[in-house]
């Protein structure tokens, strides 16, 4: 979703180079250094305003976070919360997320979460959409052999698509949920801005979890 | 679903064994011969009452079937509908869908259905559901390396649990629909009685067809 452009946001994100990396090539490796503790990185590719990692970050102290988002005026909106709240666990990247590999290093990250991604419906879009294999090889790249990779969706044909794509790159199905609201990880689930509006609609969401083999 | 006990179901069985075969234990890699053509043998592993299995006879006559059942008083009710229809490409076989190594030489079938299966939702009874590990190195055994596995069910829990066992099989998915009846494969899908009755009450119906690496 794109947003309205947001004249204050460069002059925002200029102001705090402590909470936010711009497109960064030297932080591969170093990003413990960014937090205050040491710990687990976790990050979401494709944060839209935030909800979702902020209140992560909040739900679990002993994991950092990493907000990984391609739209200026979205993670502006992260980091006007982020410049309140100042989680010390919370870092924010404003990138894109085809050039992961650039910015975290092998290993570097414990987890990856994919949250109501663009569905790119046209075939000839497929490339864009964050579960197509050129995708999966970077999250691989980057993430622990013990990360997981979660996704969530309210689109079937993205769904019914990423099944397929994480299949045949021969990832593992640890959880897989055609009706998350009304399963038994409901209770755990942090909902991003979208997800609340539309389940409310009565929209299914989907939701999976998957390893690297 | 069981069905209530028919009387009248094993004289006819009886009285058709060019029709019917009760575990039969010298028909392995001789079915071609009960067939009135040589052509791909397409299985169904828990027919019921057949009204799939019947059609997809009649819809694809360069192709010959087998209805498999467990029920004698579920695979009679095909009977009597055979013994009216005598389709030259329609064979039954009562018998354990567990047993099929024991019914199909190596490579005698060309294509496995499995239509609204028993979910069987408790976790201890997770063996009997057809799309568990040991049933599914049944299919592969008895598969053409080039056949597949169609499988269509209204149960969520069942349809979760099957992709992640074929995927932890090694299976590959060829497609995937989470709403069948509003996909493109609406058109031709033939329904199972159970089908036609859920899917009028806005039941939706999940898909997938798979095959072996």
């Amino acid at each position: 979703m794109r947003l309205r452009n947001k004249p204050w946001a460069a002059d925002l994100i200029a102001e705090n180079p402590d909470m936010i990396l711009v497109s960064p090539e030297n932080i591969a490796s170093n990003w413990q250094s960014r937090f205050a503790k040491e710990q687990p990185i976790y990050i979401e590719v494709g944060s839209g305003k935030g909800q979702f990692i902020t209140q992560m970050a909040q739900k679990y102290p002993d994991r950092n976070f990493i907000a990984v988002e391609i739209q200026e005026s979205a993670i502006a909106v992260i980091l006007q919360k982020q410049v309140e709240l100042k989680l010390p666990n919370l870092q924010l990247l404003l990138g894109n997320g085809a050039a992961l590999t650039t910015f975290f290093a092998e290993n570097e990250v414990a987890g990856v979460y994919l949250n109501f991604s663009d569905p790119w419906p046209k075939t000839r879009h497929e490339k864009r959409r964050l579960t197509y294999k050129s995708f999966l090889a970077e999250y691989q790249q980057i993430m622990q052999p013990t990360g997981y990779l979660r996704f969530k969706t309210d689109n079937q044909g993205l769904f019914e698509y990423s099944l397929a794509s994480l299949n045949a790159y021969g990832m593992v199905f640890d959880d897989i949920s055609l009706d998350l609201h009304n399963s038994d990880l409901a209770e755990d689930n942090i909902q991003t801005e979208y997800e609340e509006k539309f389940s409310k609609r009565g929209q299914v969401i989907y939701r999976l979890e998957a390893h690297y083999k």
